[in-house]
Parts: C-alpha cells; sequence; structure tokens
C-alpha cells in the first residue's frame, strides 16, 4: 500500500502528468467552446458526451491519484485549490442523471477554471488577490454603507420619476453601480431625471466624486499595491536589493569593530 | 456623581456596548431600506414608527451615556464625530413634529453613517480622507479655475447651438463634469454642436486632454497616495522596515565607538 | 527715480497689493459669469463696460508697478508669467477699438488665468506640469505616429462605410481621439461598420489595447509621477528622511573614526 | 571591399544620413496622409506613384549601406529592428506588380513605423513596452480563461435572448471586450436582457467588478511599472541616489578601519 502512494506522489508531481492534464483543460475548454455552437451542439452531440464523460472520468482518477499521493487527507484538504478541483469533479458525478442540463453545462465550463489550480504562476496570483480581499475589508464596508444610503435615498426621492432606474431598492443599487462605472450616467440616467427634479445633479455629481473619484480609486489602489507587493517578495525592487547590500556591509564594519575591541 | 461618571466611561469603552450600537444601527438600516417598498411603508407604517422611536431614543441614551463618560464637555466636543453623532440624534428630535416628511426620512437614513463613527476601522479611513481636503487645496483651485474659464467660454459660444448642455453657466458647469467623465461627450454633446461649429473639437480636445488626463489624474493621484501614506504609517513598507533595521545598527556601531574612544 | 524704484518693489512684493489683485481678479471672474446671462449682458451692459474698463486699467497699473519695480527689463521678461500677464493687459488695450467681440470677451475670461501667475502655489504646481512637458516629448511622438498610422488606415478602409467618423483624415484623428477615450466607440462607432465590414474589429480592439491601456496609461503615468516629484522635494517621503538621518548618522561616524586615527 | 564596408559604416553611423531618412520617413506619412483625400488621390495619383517608387528605392538603398555596413549578415539580422525594416522594404518591392491595392497602401503607411526603428528614443520606448510582454504572460492568460469561461456562459444563456451580442462565441467575446471598456455595458447591453433574464446582473456586475476593476487594472499596473523601472534605470530617483551615496561613504568607512587594523 505504501509503495502504492509512493507511486501516487511521483506521478502527481511527475511534470509531463500535469502537462497533460493541462492539455485535457485545454480539450475540454475547446470541447464546450464547440457546443455553444448549434451545428456542433446538433450534429455532435453523442461525441461530444462522449469526449466530456471521459474527461469527467480522467479528472476523476487525477485526483484520487493527488489524493493518495498526499501525505494524509487533512494535508489533501487543507489546500482549498484541492477542494475546489474535488467539488468540481465531485457535482459532475451527482449531477449527471440529473436533469440540470444547464447547471451541468455550467459546470463543464467551471471545469476550465481547473486550469489555475494546475498552472503554478496562475495559482500564486490568484491566491495572491485572494489573499487582498480581507485587507479590503474596511473598504469594502465603507463603499457598502456609501452605495447603500444613496440607493435609499435615490429610492424614496426617484422612484416615481425614474422607475426604471430607482423603482425599487434594488433596482437603484444596480443603477448605482452603472453610475459608478460612469456608463450614461448623465445621458442614460441624470438627464431625465433633472427636468422633474432640478436639484438631482447634486446626489449624482456628490456620488461620483466621492465613489467612482474617492472610493473606486482606493478599492483599486488597494488590490493593485497588495498584488505588487506579493510579486516584490519574489522580485525585490533595485531599491531593496541596495539595501540589503547596505545592511550587508554594516555587518562587516561591525564586526570589524567587535573584533578590535576584543 | 463621580461614580455615575466613571460607569458612564466604563460602559461607553465597553466591547458589548459599542457592538449592540452597530446592532441597532444595522437594525436601523434594514428598516429604512423595508421603507422603501410602498409593501411595507403602507402596511407596517405603524410598526415601523414605534421602531424608529425606539431607535431614536436608545441613541439617545447612548450619546449621553458617552457625553457623561467624557472627560469634560470640551473633549467630548473636539471630537469632530460626536458633534457629527449629537446633530444626527438631536435633529431627529427637533423635528419630529414638523411636517418635513423627506427631511425626517433622510435624517433616519443619515442615521446609517453613524456606523463611521461607531467603527474605529471605518472612522481611521475616514478621517484619513477628511485630512487629505487641505493639502488638496491647490488642485482643487485650479480644478475650479480651469471649470470656471471653460464653463464661460462654452456658454459664450454653444449656448445659442446647444441651449440643453450650454445655455446657462451652471448649465455648462454640469456638463463640462459630464464632459471630464467622459461620459457621451462625443456622441451626446461634441457631435451634434460639430454641424454648426465645426472648430469646437479644439474646445472639448484641449478640455478633456487638460481636465479628465491630467488634472483628474493629479487629483486621484493626492487622495490615494495620502490615504496609503496614512495606511503606511501603521503599515511600514518592507523598504521602510529595513531602513529602521540599518538605523538601528548604525547606532549600534556608533555606541561601540564612543565606548572605545572613551 | 531710484526711489520709485525702491518704491514700487516694495509695493510689488506686498502681501496687500497681492490680496487686493486676487480680489480684483475674482471680481472679474464674477463679472464675465454674469455676463454670460442674456438679462445682465442686456440691463447691465454699461455698468459691466465701466467695470471692466476700471478693472483692466487696474491691471496695467499692476504690471506698470511690478515692471518699475523688477531689477531689469529683462529679469521682467524673463519670467514667462510676467510675459503672459503683459500680453494678457496689453491685448485687452489693442483690441478694445475692434469689432472682435467674441475675442474680447474670450480675453477677459482669459484675465481670470491671471489666478495662476498671482496665486504662489497655483504657480508652482502649473510650473511643475509644464515642466513635464519636454520629458513626455517620446510619448507624444509615439501617440501622434500611432494616431496617424490608424487614422490614415482608418480612412482608407471606413471612409466610405461611416463617412461620418472616417470620411477625411481629419475626421478619422477626431473619432480615434473619441475611441481612445472609450467614448461610444463600440456602440456608436465600431457596430455600425461591424455589419460591412466583419473584421473591422481588428482595428478598433487593437487600437484600444495599444492607445487607451498601454500608451494612454503611461502618458498619465510621466505626468502624475513627475508633479509628484516635483511636490516630493519639497516635502520628502519617510522613506527619505529616515535616509537623510542614515546620511547624517554616518558622516558622524566617519568624523569619530578620523579623529581617533589621527 | 572593405573600404566599401567602412564607407557604409560611417555613413550609416551619420546623423546627417539618419536625419535625412527621418525627413524622407516624415515625406512619406506625409504622402499617405494626402493620399486619403480623393483630391489628391485622382488628381495626383502620377506625382504620387513617382515619389513613392523614390522613396522606396531610398530606403532599399539605405538598408543597403546599413546591411554593408554592419560587422556580418548574423549581427544584422540579430537586431529585430532590421528585420523589420527589411520586411517593410522587401514586401513593397515583391508586392509591387500585385493587385492587392490596399494591402500595398497599407504597406506604405507601415512605412511610417520605421521613424520607430530610426529614433532612438523611440525604439528604447518600444523595445521597453516589447520586453514586458513575457512578464505579462501569466496575467493574459488569467484574462483569456477569464474572457473564455464568461464568453462559454453568456453564449449559453442569452444567445437567444440578445443574439447581437451574444449569438456566437465570437460575438460573445467582443461584447465582453465591449463591457471590460464599460462602454455601454449597462444602456446598451445589460438593460435589454435584464428584461428578459432578471438575475443576468450577477453576470454582468461580477465580470465588471473582476475584470475591469481587478485584472485590467493589474494588466495595466504592471506594464507601466515595468516601462518606468526601465526608464529609472537611467534616470535614477532622488531615493536611489541618497542609497548610493551611502553605499559609497559605508565604503570609505569600512576603508579607514581596516587600514587602522593593519
Amino acid at each position: 500500500m505504501s509503495s502504492l502512494k509512493q507511486k501516487c506522489t511521483n506521478i502527481a508531481d511527475n511534470h509531463l502528468f500535469t502537462k497533460i492534464i493541462i492539455g485535457l483543460i485545454v480539450v475540454n475548454a475547446i470541447l464546450v467552446g464547440l457546443e455553444t455552437y448549434p451545428y456542433f451542439a446538433v450534429n455532435y452531440s453523442d461525441w461530444i458526451y462522449i469526449a466530456d464523460t471521459i474527461l469527467l472520468w480522467v479528472f476523476t482518477i487525477e485526483i484520487i491519484i493527488r489524493f493518495i499521493g498526499s501525505s494524509s487527507i487533512r494535508a489533501f484538504f487543507r489546500d482549498p485549490w484541492n477542494i475546489f478541483d474535488f467539488l468540481i469533479v465531485a457535482s459532475g458525478h451527482l449531477l449527471v442523471g440529473a436533469h440540470y442540463v444547464t447547471v451541468l453545462r455550467v459546470l463543464r465550463v467551471l471545469r476550465v477554471l481547473r486550469a489555475i489550480s494546475v498552472i503554478p504562476s496562475l495559482r500564486k496570483i490568484v491566491n495572491a488577490l485572494i489573499l487582498t480581499i480581507p485587507s479590503m475589508g474596511t473598504i469594502m464596508l465603507l463603499l457598502s454603507i456609501f452605495f447603500y444610503i444613496y440607493a435609499v435615498i435615490g429610492t424614496m426621492l426617484y422612484s416615481s420619476i425614474a422607475p426604471e432606474y430607482f423603482g425599487t431598492l434594488h433596482d437603484s443599487l444596480l443603477s448605482l453601480f452603472q453610475v459608478i462605472t460612469l456608463e450614461s450616467w448623465a445621458s442614460g440616467v441624470m438627464r431625465p431625471i433633472l427636468g422633474q427634479a432640478p436639484s438631482s445633479w447634486i446626489y449624482f455629481v456628490t456620488f461620483i466624486v466621492i465613489g467612482a473619484f474617492v472610493i473606486i480609486n482606493l478599492f483599486v489602489g488597494v488590490i493593485v499595491n497588495n498584488v505588487e507587493e506579493a510579486a516584490r517578495e519574489e522580485q525585490p525592487t533595485p531599491t531593496d536589493i541596495k539595501l540589503e547590500e547596505v545592511q550587508k556591509e554594516l555587518k562587516e564594519i561591525k564586526e570589524l569593530l567587535e573584533k578590535k575591541s576584543r
């Protein structure tokens, strides 16, 4: 049994094995792409079904190998990417008999995401992105409060003037998201309202200045900074390299001094 | 009396107390959200009114406790957030009998902003944002002069061609704000004018290059930099950590040298 | 004569004098603003004319005082802001009899720009902006070549399909400026062309990826960096402050060592 | 023969020679510009043809001179810009007899790109840009996977609701590119779909938050950082200058110490 485990570890760490899996993910991606063309979906539905089943089973075997090859069950499930892989594949088996055709097809598409868990450099960058989420907690909270207050006020003031944009609280939230991306905020949203509520420009201009100019830029700044910092740890800047040289020099000087004082 | 003060200070500093207040602010937020749905506003108006009155009184008691618990009246009102809390709650009492229904409802929504004054991390980030305002004075002044000159020229040249955008000076200011966000500036604003004033592209292109590409980016850069600097003071960059180590080493070397020279 | 010069220098350097001039520029700004409202322009045209003449003469006297107060004629005209002030005021006198009403009015608006030459902090930031222009020479050239090539190709390929956007070379240049600001580039410009030239998406997507994502961001990055660097020279970053302390410490250590070796 | 080679090297390195070539590229640019105006293209077609032939031969001679002047054939073709110049000119000769009028004209426009290979500062900045491509590999891959998955899901869900945007997989990819530039994403693309698929906002909002706010900003950040780093190597920041001074001081101190210990 231990030799099986050893074999599985060897296979899982093998470069060729990884490359084959990446290749199969690409095949899977092409398959789900072709399936969107009615011509293929109709004429080759059997072939697609067979290829899909084979892929599902190959991915299942791959995960079983990686599972056996890992040092322990806990070690395997401690890595969130393994859980992700497991869920993607397991749900493919569980739902196979079901009639949720759309769900099954979306699931097949999501298998393409496995590229992230298999290619190390992608995994690293996505990990860095996910790690920035907690550090953005405060800005996210600020953004949520800001959106909520403007959405409630917008619904209160403009629900009868522009029901398609501010009819209900969730309509308002979506419209404010549109406004914060600056898309048709004036031509589409504000100007029609402005005719009936001449002071509504205050609402939109303050929302854009605070939201789109300030908070969104803080949000983007935090994400980009954190990911760059993560990248920097591996590839230090010229400033950091020089500082390290300075630290080394200082250490040598100190040793020289201490030797003499002895 | 002194023991009451002590008790109030204890309560105000209590974590549970803060959490309860945050919880009530969330309840307040849900309430104003529900009120925007006509169904709730009509069928549950009595319940909303009762809950609202209770919330107002709880917040009043909270501020009284914090007021008594503070070292002095001056100390309490020196913190702008306390003034903000006081005004929000006091105006709730003052306007309760009035018929300004919309004002009252907006006031209830603004109570959600109290989350900022109660949650320390939010308070810190908003304080950092407010502190950047004076340092942006020059850029704001530059932006204002720039907007004003273009608005006056725009009104002079295009008030008869495009009265909906450049009819009056304040229309022009609002249109230029729309142009600086790049929203429909060409398809909506410039192209219809271009037909009658073929050289109007100079007006819009220079405004966008100077305003949207240069000044707005300076403005955003200053805000983001200042807030990041404020954040950095708490969490120094790797470069700063290394520099501090260098400073420590240098101090030790100096002491070694001075010891020997004695 | 020398005492007159001395007096003028004193007046020109006087804070109150500067404040009065700033005040008059604000009055001038309000005046040109009011003039855009037909009601004022018609009913108060005489008053506006009188106030305008007074302002022009006060500004003339101001510049004469500053001119006499400067150490030499060359010193006065070496500062581009003095040339700017001189031109603005002189052209006000030269064109006063002319019938170029619009030119005269625009000139009056441009007098508001004198705020920049009078307020030192504004002057500094605008100087910093102007100083970045030469360092952007290469990027500007790259951007020009890029625009020109795409404009020529666009005119060649789409002048008959979309004459309102790509009819002539200068139409194409303006349309490409619109596309680089991402305004209605798909809904307004590309999609109508796409129907007749199915591969036109290559033209637009490559233009946006290279132009709007890469070159414009380089352009903005250079401006913002340079202005921030100019600001940093006055207000060093925490990193720079620490580095200066390190340099001071090192100097002291060196002196200690040299003293001992003597 | 060696003296011919020497002569060619001298000519190729001559400043006047470079300036003449730049001048001819400008003439070429003006020519292709004029050709877009039907008036010139019709009335001066002979002159344009003659000028074009002369320019092609001058550029051919220029490249022959540079080719002979280079140390070896391999050295010449090792520089990608030489290959670029060679291909541009060679294809001009090869296609001259062909009937691909549009291809020939585009080729003539691309000759303007030779400005980049001839002007050193442009060459440097474009080289820096091209060198960032490999370091962006991971982000490009992430962006591609992200686009592909959303395009497949979009086609699956909305191909019947909005065939002009999500009819086929390549339509969806183009529409998603439009959405990521935030152009008419709500007014043009989402709102019409929203009527029939009320939960489609999830699709668009997640795509914009992840794609336009996060990944695109990472992409832009990497490019701008890399190009700035390349620029910094030539023009060090004040921080780097100070650090180099510190390193010099440390070296001196170390030498002082070592001298004494001898």
